[in-house]
This record gives structure tokens, C-alpha cells and sequence, in this order.
């Protein structure tokens, strides 16, 4: 590659070099991402507009070089860790909110709009956007699609793919292309626009997104609950689900989960408790509060010990016992490795179980929460990466989750992706013949392979 | 092509004689669909297992013999509607429930399945399937699959795609391929699963479905409110939508849906209204009727009169009164060119206008109602196909209808698909890229172009 400036004719030369960055300290910034893994990019492009996209994303397709799109970085699978001697296209720059539509419940952004600076603008104008990951105050809209983001609210509102109604999109070769639109149904042709959202930036550039929007819920009751016995909180969760209320959140937090939090910040919560459960229900103040004592007398005849927080303020307390699970973990060991595997959601018992037999097979730590409403499990292993032999163990542990996982009809990933970290693993739960076609699929829009490459499938 | 089915040992042999029928009348019956378009098949062939399915499809694939996959044939746009010398792959005897999963609120079904059956059996045991096609209690849901099918509840539920978890299909070289799966989340590789829901037939034959499930909600609530000005129902959509409360139904009528119906069954409906809203609020029984009288107010605060349905008897008159819609029209006229549009829902006034004035300049009667809440209306221009200039005006104005709805951010179709009625106007849709990127990935499916040929696109 040849980042020279001064031969600016020859179009071997790279077309952007005011937005190039080669310095020592940005590829190293660059070359990481919250799965800790670490890539060495041969150059960071912060492209401001789709024009530029498209210039750096043609220059690098003619020289056959790998373009990494990277947001901010917070995927746990090495998705935007470059392989090889990538460009990084960092999109942070892209970060305009295109326009919040009121009328026809739309909102336009680029790529690098952050998550939660969009909740925030909408909150403002009483509207809504559902999707919440865990890193909604970092991460950015583009890397939400390209990863099919979810969050607590799932259960009732979706993901991110239920809110994207269009993308324009960059093309390998510089082509920029539209899918969907601005309309809430849309059956013109195949479903572009859904292939693409959690295809890890392997099959284009997004570089601008139509989100569907919501009217804020008039009222949102938040309930905790603590229960002494795993089944009882199981047998609520089953209750609860069933009951005809969809919750918008039910979140589940094991006892090494509610232990950990209750060390790290003392919240009060009950030390010898089995599990916790974070539920809200929302909707009109009168419905939102009726759901909220049907869910309340549903966990209490489960034997659960039940608090309502009917403000803003005590309800930002529960949620930061929710939230300082993941930070609470690292007092355990210095290393987590983080799965997101997904069952039906009437089988989280019986995972349960197996993650308690893997756990004492492999002598480690297991501690897992996250959204039970969805079947969704943050399984966390504790080790230390430094000590070779349990680092060893922990992914052996690893592969037996994931075996249990798929015996109980589940997936390896609901919201974190493949990336590097699972890639691996990929034929455990994909037929040859469905790999086969994906890969085909790869291939129309990235002939010559530099989207991301060596992401989700192994070389080959 | 051969049937003959004696040359058992003959790979050039059907291997599936006691399925198929060259019978006059069956050719005849299953050569159309709800668009009244008619064609000749060469064979109607009734698989009742996949086994079966990936026979017939890998055969016709040697013998290049164009396949078109057929539920009930209810689709409006011509998409079972084979050309050439077709085998019709009928799927009606593919029609069991394999399993009602209550505890993972799951059901798989087979894709002869009839919706509204699948409907019945769930609400005996307190569960929902939201996606309602108008022709519910006749249509399949593989077809619903094929064309993602919606209905008036997809205002608040959504539409097919939205609860197809996984699928089994055949591929056309006879392969057996599985996408997603029981889980309500799934990252794992492309979303496989939702480029072939809405692919109408021309990706590959959907053997096994499996679909998310709700619980029943414990109270729906109908309203049916009458405007005697247009803007001011349109003025309550708009209050409506931006309430907070997400109604399951929101269905629009116009003054000449209104009088038609009126005219039909005598309902008591005002003669001199220029529209009507019929609005339904579902959750736990407070919360709906709490609701209800929420959007009673807002209708009503517009000058809109009000009646309020709370049992299901009263419910289902108001019912008969939108559905008797589509018979009434043939009152007016014996053709009507049944179009779904659909334009950001905030510009459903802006649409109506273009439509009034498309109206008047091709002097032909347009008759609309549909779904407000997402913007989707169905457009109905009154024509007698026998009157062969009139006719033609027709074509003319559907053109001019589509030029209106792009020109407003629409699409021109939001629930019926392409087929082949539409394929003519894709263009005016889709960019040439994006069209170029979809043949692309019906060619990796199905290379040699046997799945449901000349539908979609235009050939070339």
C-alpha cells in the first residue's frame, strides 16, 4: 500500500490522505476492541462523509487491501480487531444525528452516532429507541447493525434489527447502495437490509441507517427480586412469562453474580440469595402499575422477596446493581471470558444445571446472568490469562458450553456475534451447507475478500 | 419433461408418480392465484414430507424444469401463478402442527399449515400468533413466509418475519438446509433465515417452519369511530400513534370503502362520513379498557363518533364491517386492481390527496382503506377489465399511484410482494445495483433458475 500524498494522479495512491493516520499510538488504539484481542492496522481513515467512504473502500478494493469498519470498539468478539495489514475505517467521525422525525416516527443517523446520545435526544422529545446493549453509552449505532445489538428491552421490543428500516450501504467496490427505505412494511424484492444488519462488516460499509421510533411509555416500574432457592426464581421466571404481561425487561443474576455486586457495592442485597431478578414492566401509568402487582404477586408466591421502585431514582439504583455485575466480576479473577449463548427460553434450568456440572468438572468459576425473558445467558468463566494452565482449562470449559448449548437446541452467540473469538466454533451449530451458502453470499458483494476478512469463517 | 412412470430405473423417470396429476382440472385449478391471473402448468405434484420435496426439486433441477412452490394461492400479485411448463409444487398436504411448545412458546409447523388454523389451536390453550393476513382463515403459512405476509395487527406485532425464528428448506439441487432455529436470539453467521422470508418461491421450498409465540393477551377492546371530514381522521391517527398507547390495530376506511360497505349490509353506518377508524387496544384487562378510553378521547376530541365494542360479539360486527370491504366493492365495479402501497405514515394525507387527484384525472373511481397505523394503504382502483380503453386507464393510473407513493418516500409494496404483476415496476424502486445484488444472490440459490422463474424480476 502506498500512503504517499505527493503523486496525487496515479491512482495507486491512497485518495484521502487528510484523513489518514499512521502514528504509532493510533495503530495501537486502534488495533483493539473489548474482546481484548489485538491487531496490527497498517493505517486508521476517518472518513466524514459517504463520498469518502466510498473513495477509501474503492482505492482499498483495487489494491486488494483488508477495511476493517470499526465504531467504538466495544464488540466482545474481535470483529473490528484487524488481521494482517488492514486499514482501519474507523466511522467515529460519521457521527451526525440526520434528522429525528416526529411525523412519521423515523430517525436518519450516521454510523458513528453513539447509542445512548441518540436515547438521549429522543428522551428529550418524548420518543424512544428500544435496543440497549450493555455499552449503549460507548458504542455507536453502525457497530449496534453490524452486530444485531440487543439489551435488556429485548424481550418485549426486539433487537436492532427490528428497528433498522433501511441502510445505505457502501459496496466493496465503491458502489453506494440503498435498501429499504423509510417505511415500516416493505416487500419489494429480498431483504437486503436484514442480511446486512449483524454481518460484522464483512459484506459492506454502512454509512447511513433509518431507524424506526417510538413514542416514550408513559410510565416504567422497576421491580426487584431476591430469591433463596435457583428453582423458585426458574419456576417465577416461567410464571411471569406466560402470564400475558410481556415484561420489558427480565434480567436474571445468579448467586455468584448477586454475591460479587453485593461485595463490590453494598447495595444490601441478601448474601445467601440463589438469584435475583430485575423485571419492568411499562406502558399508561394505570397498566404499567397493574402489570407491576400482577408480576410483584406472581414472584412473591415463588417465594421471592420483592421491591418496587416507582421513581426515577430508586429505580437507577436496581439497575446499578444490574450494571456493576461485569465490573464486580474482576474481583473474582482478572480475566472473564464473556459467551452470550442463547436457549429456548423454558430450557435456562436445565443450562443452568450443565453450566453448574461444567463448572465443577473443570474446578473454574461460572458466573452467569443476563436476559432471561429471551433465553439469553451471559455465561462468564473466570481465570487468568497469565496462568497458562487454567487459561487452557477455561477454553476447554468453553467448548463444553457450547456443546450443552446446542444439545439444548440453542446458539452460541444472541448478541455478540462471531468475530475472531467464535469463529472456530461456527460448525459446531452451522451445517457445511449452510456455511457453503453464506460464504457464497460473501462472495457477491466481496469478490475480492477484503470486507473484514477472516472474521466469522475460517480461512478456507 | 417424462412422468412415465415405468422406467423406474431411469434417473430421467419422476420419481414421485403417486403425487403427481396431469389432470385437466387440476392443471386448471392450481394454474391460478387471487391476482385472476391464470397459466399453464404442465403438473401439479403433492409432496407430503421433505423427503419428498427434495426429490421432486433436485429432479426438476436436472431437467431444468421450472418449480413453483404453491400454498393456498391466495397471493394478490401472481406469485404461484406458474409460467412456461411449470410443475406446480403444491404444499397443501404438508399441513401438520409438529409441535405447540407452551414452555418455550414455540410452534413448529409444516407449510400447508392454514393460518388461522394454527390461530384456533393456539387460543385453546391461551396463545397468539399475531400476523393476520385479511385471508387468514385460507392462506398457508408457507405462503405467508414466501411473501412475509402482514395484516392489521402488524401495527403493533409486527409481520411474519418478525416471529419466523428458523427454517427448514430444500435447495434446488435437493439439499436439506436448516436456518436459525428455537431461539429467540441468533447472531451465529448472515440471517439466512430472513433473506428467504418474502423471497416469494424463487430462493428455494420452505419444508419446516418454526415460529415465536405469544401468550394471549387477557383483554382486546375494539373501537370503530366515524369522521365526517378526513383531515380530522386523519388528524387522530396522528394523536394516536404519538399517545404513547401502541394500538394492535389501527384500519382506515375511506367515504367510498364506507358507503360500499353500507350499501352491502346495512350496518348503520353514517352515509355521509368521509372516513372511519376502526381501533383495537389489547394488554391485561385494566390496562386495555383504560386505553380504550384513552383513544376514545383522542377520536373524539377530533369530532369523531365513537361506539366501543368490549364483548366479542359487538367486537365482531365491527369486524364484519371492515371486512366486507373487499366484496362490497364489486358493487361498484367488476375489477378492481388491488394495490399496497405504502408511504411513512405520517404522509398517509399528502397520499390521499395524490390519490384523489390520480382519481379525477383518470376519471375512475379509487377506493382506500387499510392500515393506518404503519402507513400501508390498500388501493383499490374500480375498473371493468372487459372495457378494454377503460382498462388500460387503469394501468395508467396504478403507474401514476407509484410514481406518487416513491415521490413520498413510499414503497410500492408493503404486504403482496412483486410476483409478476409488479416485476415491471421494480425499477422505478430499486436501483439498478441493488437489483443487480438480488439476482446475485437468487443465482447462488438457484443457479440454474428453476425456482419459481419470471417472477420478481424482469427477465435478462
Amino acid at each position: 500500500m502506498d500512503f504517499n500524498i505527493f503523486r496525487k494522479k496515479d491512482e495507486n495512491v491512497f485518495p484521502l490522505p487528510e484523513r489518514l493516520s499512521t502514528d504509532k499510538e493510533d495503530l495501537f488504539c486502534y488495533g483493539f476492541d473489548a474482546s481484548s484481542m489485538q491487531g496490527a492496522p497498517s493505517a486508521i481513515v476517518k472518513p466524514v462523509s459517504t463520498d469518502e467512504v466510498s473513495k477509501v473502500v474503492a482505492y482499498a478494493n483495487k489494491q486488494r487491501t483488508p477495511v476493517v469498519p470499526r465504531g467504538a470498539g466495544t464488540g466482545m468478539t474481535g470483529g473490528s480487531v484487524p488481521l494482517n495489514d488492514a486499514i482501519i475505517l474507523s466511522l467515529d467521525g460519521m457521527n451526525r444525528i440526520l434528522d429525528i422525525d416526529d411525523r412519521n416516527m423515523i430517525a436518519v443517523v450516521e454510523p458513528g452516532v453513539i447509542n445512548g446520545y441518540l436515547q438521549e435526544k429522543l428522551e428529550g422529545k418524548g420518543l424512544f429507541y428500544p435496543p440497549d446493549p450493555a455499552s449503549m453509552n460507548f458504542c455507536t449505532l453502525g457497530g449496534n447493525v453490524a452486530e444485531n445489538a440487543g439489551g435488556p428491552r429485548a424481550i418485549k421490543y426486539g433487537v436492532t434489527r427490528d428497528y433498522v428500516l433501511g441502510l445505505e450501504v457502501v459496496l466493496p467496490d465503491g458502489r453506494v447502495m440503498m435498501t429499504g427505505g423509510k417505511t415500516y412494511k416493505n416487500v419489494v424484492g429480498y431483504d437486503l437490509t436484514r442480511l446486512i444488519v449483524g454481518s460484522e462488516g464483512t459484506l459492506c460499509v454502512v454509512t447511513k441507517i433509518f431507524l424506526k421510533i417510538l413514542p416514550m411509555p408513559e410510565e416504567t416500574v422497576t421491580l426487584l427480586c431476591t430469591y433463596s432457592r435457583l428453582d423458585e426464581a426458574a419456576s417465577a421466571i416461567t410464571k411471569i412469562t406466560s402470564s400475558g404481561i410481556i415484561p420489558r425487561v427480565l434480567e436474571f443474576m445468579d448467586e455468584e453474580s448477586v454475591r460479587a455486586v453485593e461485595n463490590y457495592k453494598n447495595f444490601g442485597l441478601p448474601l445467601d440469595a440463589e438469584a435475583m431478578l430485575l423485571v419492568e414492566v411499562d406502558g399508561s401509568h394505570a397498566a404499567a402499575m397493574q402489570d407491576a402487582e400482577k408480576i410483584a404477586k406472581i414472584c412473591t408466591s415463588q417465594n421471592g422477596q420483592v421491591s418496587i421502585a416507582e421513581d426515577m431514582f430508586a429505580q437507577q439504583r436496581l439497575w446499578e446493581a444490574r450494571r456493576a455485575i461485569s465490573p464486580a466480576l474482576y474481583r473474582i479473577k482478572p480475566t472473564k471470558i464473556n459467551e452470550d449463548i442463547v436457549v429456548p427460553r423454558g430450557r435456562i434450568p436445565e443450562m443452568l444445571q450443565s453450566l453448574r456440572a461444567i463448572s465443577e468438572r473443570y474446578n473454574l468459576k461460572i458466573v452467569n446472568f443476563g436476559h432471561a425473558g429471551d433465553g439469553n445467558i451471559h455465561v462468564n468463566v473466570m481465570t487468568d490469562k497469565n496462568d497458562r494452565e487454567e487459561y487452557e482449562r477455561a477454553g476447554k470449559a468453553v467448548e463444553d458450553i457450547f456443546k450443552a448449548t446446542l444439545k439444548l437446541e440453542g446458539t452460541i452467540s444472541g448478541e455478540h456475534g462471531v468475530g475472531l473469538t467464535k469463529k472456530q466454533f461456527l460448525g459446531m451449530e452451522l451445517s457445511e451447507t449452510s456455511i457453503e451458502m453464506m460464504k457464497a453470499v460473501k462472495n457477491i458483494f466481496d469478490p475480492n475478500g477484503i470486507m473484514n476478512p477472516g472474521k466469522i469463517f475460517q480461512a478456507g
